[in-house]
């Protein structure tokens, strides 16, 4: 698919159920529809996966690191190429994170200060400077669909001045993120806000205020699943999506498990990303509509059934004899499967819940699905 | 496509250009279009490939190693969850090799004695035991379409007494895998034979003989490929090949690159099997219509063009700069996408072999290819 320059980006919400919404987003690159999973593709690779597999999955749309690419193979580089999409033959729409995630995670001797924040890269150790200005210059040059703001992902815990501080700190940047890209983005590409404040409900809300007068195509809630727990995850999430746009698109970012999902789409969120599918795929991890199973496991040594009966992924009518025979020769094939498996597992999870969601009866699936991952988590299978 | 009872296993000598010859097996599970070049399944999976994909690049046959497969997941284990190509997603003709070779090159503590081998596990240091009739027994429990008998692989350099007890112990191995086969072979099923005699002409001579005498659906040439050097190897080949039955086919075994091949088919070889294609694959190598290219050359960071705009593989589609970023990152996509172009080659170039012989142009064909592959090699690409 060409990018279709007469289209703009634009969120239409379709149905409500309860707080829970069905929505889709118009961008010049095809529709998304919400609520979305987004499979990650670090280093302009969704692992393991082909680009047309990650599609027939049924993923709209794709999540790509802006810290890993402008390391590696740079964005100037990706840009002379042609941008992302043809860099790495995804004709969708790609969503990138603006790297104030990974500097944190990843990389050493970080200083922030009000102007941006000094990294040591990870791969060579040699010193990069990211400014809110900077960030936004290298998802332009990637060409990406959507863009985040730079912000600083409060650490967890955060006593309340420390992530009111990090917030205001966010906040400023949020502002010039949106300066910034008034100078630079193509037209239909759209920036989402990212809204910190730990979990202090008072700092939420005024993150999200700050936010919505500076004016952002979506709200992103930052600094979760970074340790606090799902109910103070949900409560922050519940807190925070009550006082965000009706009409802007909600991405909770980084999150999560098949009960996280459903969760935070019960409280009004359209969008998510998370490396659970892909990684848990490389460790012997299967999500099933059956629940969680760990391929390594010796009971599946001589086991004919198909991975999961219930999904219509190719990968998943392998056996689970077969696919545990590859993971303990560590063959390439079972990484492959699973990962594709697990991806195609999320995003079946997201259209049940978008159906489910339009027929009005979405706490109902909520409710089966984490029926059967209970009983699969009350098994060995971690 | 399901086991086709009815068909027997049958090679048609359809055409010849000078020694290379164009053939057809018919097999039960379809026909396999000679010369062949068969990808290598060791573990019951082509490395970092789907089945479907091995499928779609043209190959008929592909091989399975019986001495990986009997230490994992175990002969009789497969045979319980339906044999081997059900477990591997694999419908079309199989070849299980014997595990002769394997025994040799990776496990340890070797006894070889006339009743068979005995050998520690390269996994677990188990002890096993293999004989012809075991050798043949596993085959058969796999399910193979083609099996082939047990053989001592004669190290090389071997004197000609060292050469010829060798081949005499796997002569009397061949006759006694013959009478195991006869016991326990589905119809349809065929059973090579495969000559020894390290590189002495009439050792080779006599080798071929006690196997014609004995009688096989096919003939393999093994003990090559082993330090020999190209030009003792198809020497060996030539001599061995011309006293081989015109009615069988010929099957070279562990063979070679692109160049091998041709040399190899001008002397009457009609089958192949190498791990080169995927083992390149996942150390950036490419084999192409251009020649050998190593993807890790910082050349390639910046080269937009296609890796193989003469092929028709799709991975052979993807940018030089992709799959060069691809491998610098270790991600898995690099050796995926290149174990595909890779085994396309092969498949394309062995489809062009047989199309040449067709026209009666081979030796053309040949030297076309073979001059491509010595301008590559002339550069810095290994």
């Amino acid at each position: 698919m060409q990018r279709d320059v007469t289209k703009q980006f634009a969120f239409t919400l379709k149905a409500r159920d309860s707080s829970a919404r069905l929505g889709e987003i118009a961008t010049p690159r095809g529709a998304i529809r919400t609520p979305a999973f987004m499979p990650v593709g670090t280093a302009a690779t969704v692992k393991a996966m082909l680009p047309e597999t990650v599609r027939a999955t049924g993923a709209d749309i794709i999540l790509a690191n802006t810290y890993h690419l402008m390391l590696r193979p740079g964005a100037e580089r990706i840009a002379r190429l042609g941008g992302l999409h043809r860099f790495m033959g995804w004709d969708g729409p790609i969503l990138t994170d603006s790297g104030g995630y990974q500097v944190m995670s990843l990389s050493k001797l970080r200083r922030i200060e009000e102007h941006g924040v000094t990294f040591q890269s990870h791969i060579d150790g040699a010193t990069h400077l990211l400014t809110p200005e900077r960030a936004i210059e290298v998802q332009c040059l990637l060409g990406a669909d959507i863009r985040m703001v730079l912000d600083e992902c409060t650490p967890f815990p955060a006593t309340r001045d420390e992530a009111k501080s990090s917030m205001e700190l966010s906040m400023r940047w949020a502002e010039r993120s949106k300066e910034a890209s008034q100078g630079m983005a193509v037209p239909g590409q759209a920036l989402f806000g990212i809204v910190q404040g730990s979990i202090y409900p008072d700092l939420r809300g005024k993150s999200a205020e700050a936010l919505k007068s500076i004016g952002f195509d979506g709200y992103a809630i930052g600094g979760l699943a970074v340790g606090e727990g799902q109910e103070a995850m949900l409560d922050t999430v519940a807190v925070t999506a009550s006082v965000l746009p009706e009409d802007r698109p909600r991405y909770l970012m980084g999150v999560g498990t098949p009960q996280d999902l459903l969760e935070a789409i019960a409280r009004g969120i359209d969008m998510f990303d998370c490396v659970m599918p892909t990684r848990s795929g490389r460790h012997c991890q299967a999500f099933t509509w059956g629940g969680k199973l760990n391929l390594r496991n010796a009971r599946y040594a001589d086991d004919p059934s198909p991975l999961d009966a219930e999904s219509a992924c190719p990968a998943a009518q392998y056996s689970r004899a077969y696919l545990h025979h590859l993971m303990k020769c560590g063959e390439t094939l079972g990484p492959m499967l699973l990962s594709w498996a697990n991806v195609q597992f999320y995003q079946e999870l997201m259209a049940g819940a978008r159906e489910a969601i339009a027929r009005g009866n979405f706490a109902a699936y909520a409710e089966d699905v984490s029926r059967r991952y209970r009983a699969s988590n009350g098994g060995e299978e971690e």
